[in-house]
């Protein structure tokens, strides 16, 4: 009962519908009757402009097969152009609407939001330029011209707005289920696979020794070539991940399985050449699965502190809390004093001993609430969080004198470390943090190491 | 040294860089150097107005502090804008380089995309206004605007571009950072924090025991509240997370603790009023971990289908693929007949082994590379990758006989299901073909049940 009473929030304008209102307020009704007039009687061109241009532009190409044109959007922008500038004032809760679930829809398709703005921008010129010749006052071209603009590019403000926001939850959605999907069953996936490809393996072989073989599965199609293009694609996202396998794949069905056919009976040597293939996927499998469990888990594993993945997530959430929230934040960023050295002189052994040994001692002089990364090979980026400058250089001191006190045996060789303090200064961007962290731990070398210095 | 010759690629323009080449190609030098006049002459005033505006925009507001704008912000703005419409003709590679970098650093301050796009708007009105004064023929004066429209909304294509790829990688971070600690050490932190909590209690109590307390530690200073707002708020994102527990943290800190140090010594009901809330924020506490543990695991508890959080993320996948690699993709959409009555009559746990019993059907009517979700109460979505659509009719009439052909002893009672059947007609948005397969499930329904209708 209570949808049919207009609720007081219903009453109040977002901002921006209040700026839909503004633009629509603004125009004369003779202005808006010459552009709706215009508009009308060009629309079916222009659209078609529109259509014939945007083809051509790459990133929007794939999103418009002739079909889809003929027999929606092409009617469909048609009759979005001339509502937009309709005789009337248009209504504004339905345009604010109309507006928004184009956005999402473009979200959910994955249109690129550049190919949209693209396609607004010569709408604009186009319906510019019939303007320019209709209407001959340049008072009223001004104003005409103002509206087209503010309207078109209003409706690309609400739009994108909408797009974004269900682009980033469509996203994380991603994310969150390939994470899961590895999480949970990965050990158990791989081995599945593994036996699908070999499953897939004998049956072609027994194919082969039949006389006459009938007509070979091809590794595509299989089991395993099912799951890796549907399954393990989103397991395994970017350029590095399944391409070489997919590559070896389409080796083995396009040019492996076709000669083994053409010579009856095979050559030993043929089939030899089959299972050095099969076996280089299984071993492309292997590697990907143990590489993608390494990166996933986003620690260091010899220091067990974070490694550099997380960083920007972390630093620019923080930087955001210390604006938003108005508390202090800053970081320290350590370096080993000759690391090298060390390194070259007593081997890799010493040397990882001492980088665990001083990520301990910092795990010790910080809380639970910090965040401590595996910035470099020697260096570590230690995110205090509100902390201001005074406290920061004094937690910085006491990680300083924790390694420079301790027996040589702890670490096995004597270490010392630089560290430079920066504290947030008001500015939104997380690597200018950084920036003022490294230049402090640059002074703090050129002091002669083992110092800390504050920025 | 190879890069000391320029390489064939970076010859050929990309298609960004090609069109701002025609946007320059096409403007005569007289009438651009018309606008660079205007553009001197007005910069400092229309971008005063630009972030006087701009300021009042809620989206752009929180990234507009007046520090920042007077000291970076304004100066930069106007060296941007008389860059973009210099006198000379830029240059491609820096124009194209300049707006990327602006767009990256957009997506890493998270600075929202329709506030940028609001700010280019009024910019650009300003500037047209400017030029319908100055520029007395009208033919200049249409080639002058078309000139400002175009490098300014060029500008923000290529600006959003960037800013919506690098967004995504921010997010994916985001996210995974989330699931990975999320994943890892949930249960250790759970009772670290529960532990720190309780500290924080005896802590607060052994002081009021004190004759003369000494200042009592604020919880959201303690190692639990620290904890909270910068590790906690990173794993339970959104608004029906951590807010009941900072709001319960808040009301201890701000209510709680104050009348216990204004009456000395405490009386016992404070007291106890203050155990009671240290207990509520320990309840909310377990009930947060456990409903997040059970959401990310993205699996129905009771049938170990796929729950629908991750529909979107796979049906629009595999739209995408069936799209690009030109393979066919279908969906059942199948309901259990009378499910209600079978749950009024016989109670909910047969109501549950009956929804178990069809899950296993499907499971083993379909191969390891398809996806089965619990759509609804009783509803079942099933997603068949490379399958058509007369080769989906048939694994649905399998589903359908293998149910309806169980004995009534496995579900405990006669048990039929209807599917709908829908293939991927070429529409880019998945939903579309959720919705052909309901509209065919209403059809299996419409002729009387147990019956599979392909659309």
């Amino acid at each position: 009962m209570t949808a049919a009473v207009p609720s007081e929030a219903s009453l109040v304008l977002s901002a921006d519908e209040a700026e839909w209102q503004r633009i629509i307020d603004a125009i004369e009704p003779s202005v808006r009757e010459a552009v709706a007039l215009v508009v009308k009687d060009h629309a079916a061109d222009s659209v078609e402009l529109f259509y014939t241009t945007l083809r051509q532009h790459p990133d929007a190409a794939p999103f418009l097969s002739n079909e889809l044109v003929d027999t929606r959007l092409h009617a469909a922008l048609i009759t979005w152009l001339t509502s937009l500038f309709s005789v009337a004032a248009p209504d504004l809760i339905a345009l604010v609407t109309t507006q928004k679930r184009i956005g999402l829809v473009h979200a959910r398709i994955r249109v690129p939001i550049q190919a949209v703005m693209h396609g607004a921008r010569l709408l604009k010129g186009e319906l510019r330029h019939l303007l320019f010749d209709r209407i001959p006052s340049k008072e009223d071209l001004s104003k005409a011209i103002d509206y087209v603009e503010n309207m078109m590019d209003m409706a690309s403000e609400t739009m994108s707005r909408e797009f974004v926001r269900d682009l980033q939850k469509e996203i994380e959605t991603d994310e969150a289920y390939r994470l899961v999907t590895l999480g949970q069953d990965i050990n158990l996936e791989r081995e599945i696979q593994k036996a699908a490809l070999l499953d897939w393996g004998h049956r072609v072989l027994f194919a082969i020794c039949c006389a006459a073989p009938p007509p070979l599965p091809s590794l595509e199609g299989s089991a395993f070539g099912l799951w890796l293009n549907h399954k393990g694609s989103l397991l395994f996202p970017g350029p590095f991940g399944l391409e070489p396998i997919k590559i070896a794949m389409r080796k083995i069905d396009h040019v492996t399985i076709p000669a083994l056919l053409a010579d009856a009976p095979p050559k030993p040597v043929q089939i030899y050449e089959l299972q050095a293939q099969i076996e280089e996927i299984r071993f492309l499998m292997d590697n990907l699965f143990r590489t993608s469990e390494a990166r996933e888990s986003g620690r260091d594993p010899l220091t067990c502190t974070l490694n550099r993945r997380f960083l920007p997530t972390i630093l620019s959430r923080e930087v955001t809390q210390a604006m938003r929230r108005e508390v202090p934040f800053s970081v320290l960023m350590l370096d080993i004093d000759h690391f090298k050295s060390v390194n070259d002189t007593f081997g890799h052994t010493c040397g990882d001993r001492v980088l665990r040994g001083v990520a301990e001692k910092i795990v010790s002089a910080c809380r639970a609430s910090d965040f401590i990364f595996r910035y470099g090979g020697e260096e570590f980026l230690i995110a205090l969080v509100e902390i201001d400058m005074d406290e920061a250089f004094r937690i910085a001191e006491r990680i300083r004198e924790m390694v420079s006190d301790a027996s040589t045996d702890s670490f096995g060789v004597k270490v010392t470390v630089s560290i430079g303090v920066a504290t947030f200064d008001g500015h939104p961007d997380y690597t200018h943090l950084i920036e003022d962290a490294d230049k402090a731990l640059y002074k703090a070398k050129d002091l002669g190491r083992n110092k800390s210095v504050a920025l």
